[in-house]
């Protein structure tokens, strides 16, 4: 079966608010089986809302609004449900008494606004909202099931909670379990990675493969169907073991991990402290490794070495190195790795220098070239990277990329 | 005219992330005067796409999609378009050539996969992106406008503000200036701001006033309807001074300021220099103040200085002080700010040291308590900070207070 959303609200459009709402039911739907196949918003105009409608209930057989059912003149849902089904509004007499006893508990008197919201579409059950005054509306029509709710969060989720999932649930699951996992790659490309994994992706059928990339990374989610948790684990364990052998080295982490969590808990298990020296990331390096709550048991110190003067005074980079090979230079960073970690008696010493830009490059030495360098008992090494971009994009991958590595080299030795 | 966003993706419909794409468009839409009528998502597949497209194009003059540009089997929003359209694709060489070049600078060889992303629907102009390999699409065909973007923000952001948006405001704008003004304020919260100007706001009509509230800051959005941008400058002024008058002193700037640029400007204009010794913010003041292009003009260096040792070492804090005091102190921020700008021979020196959590308080030193200081040629100064909510809420504050606090005594002594 096809479900759909349909979010009702100008102010929706306007981008006043995000439509936190419809992320919130695709999760659940999505966690009992429910194929959601379309998301629509629409603003507070009857002829666009019954447009919407209309459309939906003709490609659909769930359709879930949120939006619209207040007292106020442009809450449109309940009377454009009823046109586009054509079913009469009708006044529920034992509904207007509850919203009566809301008011009355609240220690208000009713305005007769409220009256509005006792009516239904005939055949119509009202979805008790524990939250505030506006019931939702659950119709089941040849078939097709209609839920109309509050926009408000806190009111539409006890409703889905209490009542919508429940039946949905009942209806329509067949004993169906849908499970993801989240792969988090680092270091490839995507376009890249798919090439190394293109039967794999073609050959998708149970779980599915969706490729995602965002900054510095991409991701493989992996969708299972099946008849119970275990089975869907098996299958996605079955994949992901396929995954592995062949883009393995590029895997850090799994569903909420980030690099710096990874990287964390890798210093963390072989006791192994860290410093700092940053250049062109400014400290953006520091930020992230401090952002893991407990992370002075691995982060000794961090230099943000701007200046050549604060690389010469405190890391020891050599006057003659800066004079011959520039600061923006493998030689420059692996004596601020190296300094670094002299200075802080840390086990661990990284270092970034680079030209974030825009401004500062010259012949040899473009916009986004970045030498990085970590140093540890067996020596140093260090790293050339060209990336593209703004400003903000070159310290950011600067960041993920000497994570990254150093993530490979913590695994390489442990 | 009538405009639609359709946001292309699986990931949206199961809620893996939340659409704000969509949210940023319909603001930049709303503030040049475009009417949008209808959102709509839905997933990576072809007849979904190819159905949603259709219907759009038939009932609205103007179509922005983001998404499904990427190189992979199931990026189709290409394809979709050009059969939607009736319009072959055609590979575009100098395009291709663009997409080559931005790899051999990355220093990667690009993959065949790419090839696709060379591809425009007959007549069709390609949208430079600045920030990544896709190109965008835009087409325009018995007066219907069509843009296609990809899904990362970044780049769908980068193409609006450089192409698409100055594209819509020249074919569609008449003669009706819309123009906005937004009030950036740092260090008073929503509703006491609100307090502050409830009069102002009940009486707004042109221009309207709409408060946000985000991380640290509230903004005042003003906007203002009028026959030409002086009258809408002059109607944005008035209100403005109005508002000076009341909360001046919370104003740090205006529209795409923020207040690491705002503190730039300041420092370049006094030509000083600044060092900062982080502690619980751990990099994140730094990375800020050199997230502006040409920051070594003002920025010499920083110390993250997490560990006790640091702190001795290279800031001359005193034992006795983090003995008798404890490292999270107004103490400790006054000698952590005097020993950078000592070591570091700046005009400024800047330190922060709190509980960020969500372990490590104590019975007098609960988490987010923060001290912050700012020492300069007349002395130091130290400020003591309550915050709550998640470390990353309370390293984030602390680094949006400190940065206020500078600017406010940057421009007292200018």
């Amino acid at each position: 079966m096809k479900a759909e959303i349909i979010t009702i609200g100008t102010e929706l459009l306007l981008g006043q608010i995000i439509d936190s709402n419809s992320q919130w039911i695709g999760q659940r739907l999505a966690e009992i089986g429910v194929n959601l196949y379309y998301k629509a918003t629409v603003g507070d105009n009857k002829e666009r809302v019954l447009d919407t409608l209309k459309n939906s209930i003709n490609r659909s057989d769930i359709i879930i609004t949120t939006g619209g059912l207040g007292p106020t003149q442009d809450d449109l849902t309940r009377e454009c449900i009823g046109e586009a089904l054509g079913l009469e509004l009708i006044k529920d007499e034992e509904l207007l008494m509850d919203i009566r006893d809301y008011f009355d508990k609240m220690g208000h008197e009713m305005a007769d606004n409220n009256i509005k919201q006792a009516y239904l579409p005939e055949g119509a059950v009202a979805i008790d909202n524990p939250e505030g005054t506006a019931p939702g509306i659950l119709i089941n029509q040849d078939g097709k099931v209609i839920v109309a709710m509050p926009g408000v969060p806190i009111e539409m989720k006890a409703m889905m909670i209490e009542t919508v999932l429940p039946y949905l649930k009942k209806k329509f699951s067949k004993g169906e379990v849908i499970k993801s996992r989240v792969i988090k790659t680092c270091g490839i490309g995507e376009s890249s990675l798919e090439e190394l994994i293109t039967d794999i992706l073609t050959e998708q059928t149970n779980p599915t493969i969706a490729p995602l990339a965002s900054q510095g990374e991409v991701k493989l989610r992996l969708t299972a169907k099946a008849n119970s948790e275990e089975e869907a684990d098996r299958l996605i364990n079955l994949k992901e073991a396929k995954l592995q052998e062949r883009i393995g080295e590029y895997i850090y982490g799994y569903d909420d991990d980030n690099l710096e969590g990874v990287v964390a808990k890798l210093l963390w298990d072989q006791k192994l402290t860290i410093a700092t020296a940053e250049s062109c990331t400014g400290g953006l390096i520091g930020d992230r490794l401090t952002s893991i709550a407990g992370s002075s048991a691995y982060f000794e110190r961090g230099i943000i070495s701007y200046s050549n003067q604060a690389k010469m005074d405190l890391l020891k980079v050599k006057k003659s190195t800066l004079e011959k090979y520039g600061a923006v230079s493998s030689q420059t960073a692996k004596e601020m790795a190296k300094g670094v970690r002299n200075l802080s008696k840390t086990d661990i010493g990284l270092s970034t220098t680079g030209i974030a830009g825009p401004g500062g490059e010259s012949l040899e030495k473009p916009v986004g070239l970045v030498y990085m360098a970590i140093a540890d008992k067996d020596g140093v090494e260090s790293y050339r990277y060209q990336f593209n971009g703004s400003r903000e994009r070159v310290k950011y991958m600067t960041s993920q990329m000497i994570l990254n590595l150093l993530r490979k080299r913590l695994l390489a030795k442990s």
